[in-house]
């Protein structure tokens, strides 16, 4: 889908909304509006061009590269609002939706816009980033296999007496030496009974000869994200062991086996938290199932027990339940998955070790 | 400094603005106040013990690690806000400060709160964490020492041939295993051309002789970050290309040796920018002279034109200046200063090329 397409759909939103245009902060909703990093802000009105708000610092990238806008330069020691407050009169806006704003820049733009009502408007823009489109699950799909390819190094090397941090070295070399444009997130790696907590420590740990380590990366490609667990039993699995590590992979693959278009989100979370409960470890799954990826590693829709989302064809989500028992340790198994009309398929290929 | 002395210089500023607590959002504030990375809202109330309100996927490490706080845990499917408003009503707050909230959030809490007054004090808690503390300048150091090593490894492999992707991935991966927690920002490789954007392209251009190559890394360790660049000229530099990098490298070194404490913010981005002008550049240096890093890579002070900023002994900045040509290339230099009484010292300690 182009961007040209993109913006129709946005305002075909804002028309049924009954405003007269949108004011998008937020940096990744402004690059899906129009390939460009760098926008400050970027003011779609229903009837006429978008307008890219730029500081100098990246206006010429932003000619050369934003689509479908007219750019409007904010020039050193000249204060944005006054330029966005001109084109918003000029524009004839009496109802101006938006997506994020600080609150300093809210109530100032209160203050002044007194014939206009400000309406939040952040789910308007969620509405269609949320179902990735042809281009977007291309991307998507870079993403994930340059994760996979970074799990599998971890795979490969990962043993008693090397520290978690030489983990995530090595695992963000091999991801960055394939393209990647960085990382989604600060990598995890955690071991033993810091395993037991599902963001880690610092990372600086020794990994032992029986220690849960769990392994959570992401590769970005493009701006589009990806996110992956593994989990990793150093030496030979004890009975207990083995017994939460199965449990967290079935759960994970009953949740993947129950994802298609129009199913409940809180249904798939329950399909996982059930199968964990059932197995006598329902207290240590202690968050929701997973989440929406894209531009952003973490957006809608939400995988959780209190979630009111609905999947559709189209979201691309984590499916990540896991078993953290305090002192003891935790296991994690992530995919990232994309929603289709029958079925749901795993954009991330790594394998899963049997224990 | 404690993290017992942060939470006292806090509640001294809020007795002085007459709040009776402050609610603090930013994750690296709470961080800042708590020594711990993951609650979801932090309450200073100015006469009782802080409360730290956290989702159940970080309570037990809340437990762990969080200092001088008592925490609230907010069940699955439980209304965050609930939670917060039975706080603030128990701790008879009628005046509450804050730092950031999202405008869903604000406009909820000036509902549910009709006799709270909510103050946004946000340089309230940048106040006191642009002035660094012994602990946090030992950190920073360890950060800009990492830095300077991934640089290092960049000047010894950079030549024409490689992707600049390939650069990025060879000096992330040298502080990586040096310790580095991660990036503080996505590195920026960029070349010929490239290197006129300031934060670059995807990084997949292969460099080539002639060229500039502006790399501009960061590590993080422990939460905080550095900051460093240097431009690499391939194959033999141009007279051009010496003029316009020499202009850069001496307009840092004036800039550097104008910082001390009390020196006015805009007084340094003047003495870099009067420097590139007087060679002949000044239109091509497009953006500020450098800001502060700490836990953010970007944050106050601001060294700009139109910056109120005054520095301070403890401020830690950039200092960052740049020419950049449209269609021909740019050049930065960029080291993460020190202020002190009487100067300022260079944390970040890679050579700087002589061309």
């Amino acid at each position: 889908m182009s961007v040209k397409t993109r913006l129709e759909r946005l305002r075909n939103i804002l028309s049924s909304k009954n405003v007269d245009a949108i004011l998008i902060s937020d940096e990744k909703s402004i690059f899906y509006f129009t390939e460009f990093f760098g926008g400050f802000k970027l003011l779609v009105p229903l009837k006429e061009a978008p307008i890219l708000f730029v500081y100098s610092v990246n206006y010429e990238a932003a000619k050369e590269f934003a689509k479908n806008v007219r750019i409007e330069l904010i020039k050193a020691g000249e204060e944005p609002s006054a330029k966005l407050l001109e084109e918003i009169a000029r524009c004839n806006i009496k109802s101006l939706g938006f997506d994020k704003m600080n609150i300093p820049e809210y109530l100032k733009l209160n203050e002044k816009l007194k014939n206009v009502s400000l309406k939040p408007l952040e789910n308007a823009v969620w509405s269609l980033r949320k179902i990735k489109d042809k281009h977007e699950i291309e991307l998507m799909k870079k993403a994930a296999e340059i994760t996979s390819r970074g799990m599998k190094k971890a795979a490969e090397i990962i043993e008693a007496g090397l520290k978690e941090y030489e983990v995530a070295a090595e695992v963000e070399y091999e991801m960055r030496k394939l393209g990647s444009n960085g990382v989604a997130f600060d990598t995890i790696v955690c071991s033993g009974s810091s395993s037991a907590f599902p963001h880690g420590g610092w990372g600086n740990l020794e990994i032992k000869r029986g220690d849960f380590v769990v392994v959570d990366v992401g590769a970005k490609y493009r701006g589009y994200c990806a996110d992956l667990t593994r989990t990793f039993i150093i030496g030979k699995p004890t009975e207990r062991q083995t017994r939460i590590y199965k449990a967290v992979v079935e759960a994970q693959k009953n949740a993947i086996n129950r994802i298609k278009h129009g199913v409940k989100a809180s249904e798939v979370d329950a399909v996982a938290r059930d199968h964990i409960a059932k197995m006598g470890y329902g207290e240590y799954f202690v968050h929701g199932l997973g989440h929406g990826v894209g531009l952003d590693v973490h957006e809608p829709p939400r995988l959780a027990m209190s979630s009111k989302d609905i999947l559709s064809s189209g979201n691309i989500v984590t499916v990540e339940p896991g078993i953290y028992i305090p002192g003891y340790g935790g296991v994690r198994i992530e995919d990232t998955v994309l929603v289709r009309d029958k079925d749901a398929v795993k954009l991330t290929e790594a394998p899963i070790p049997r224990y």
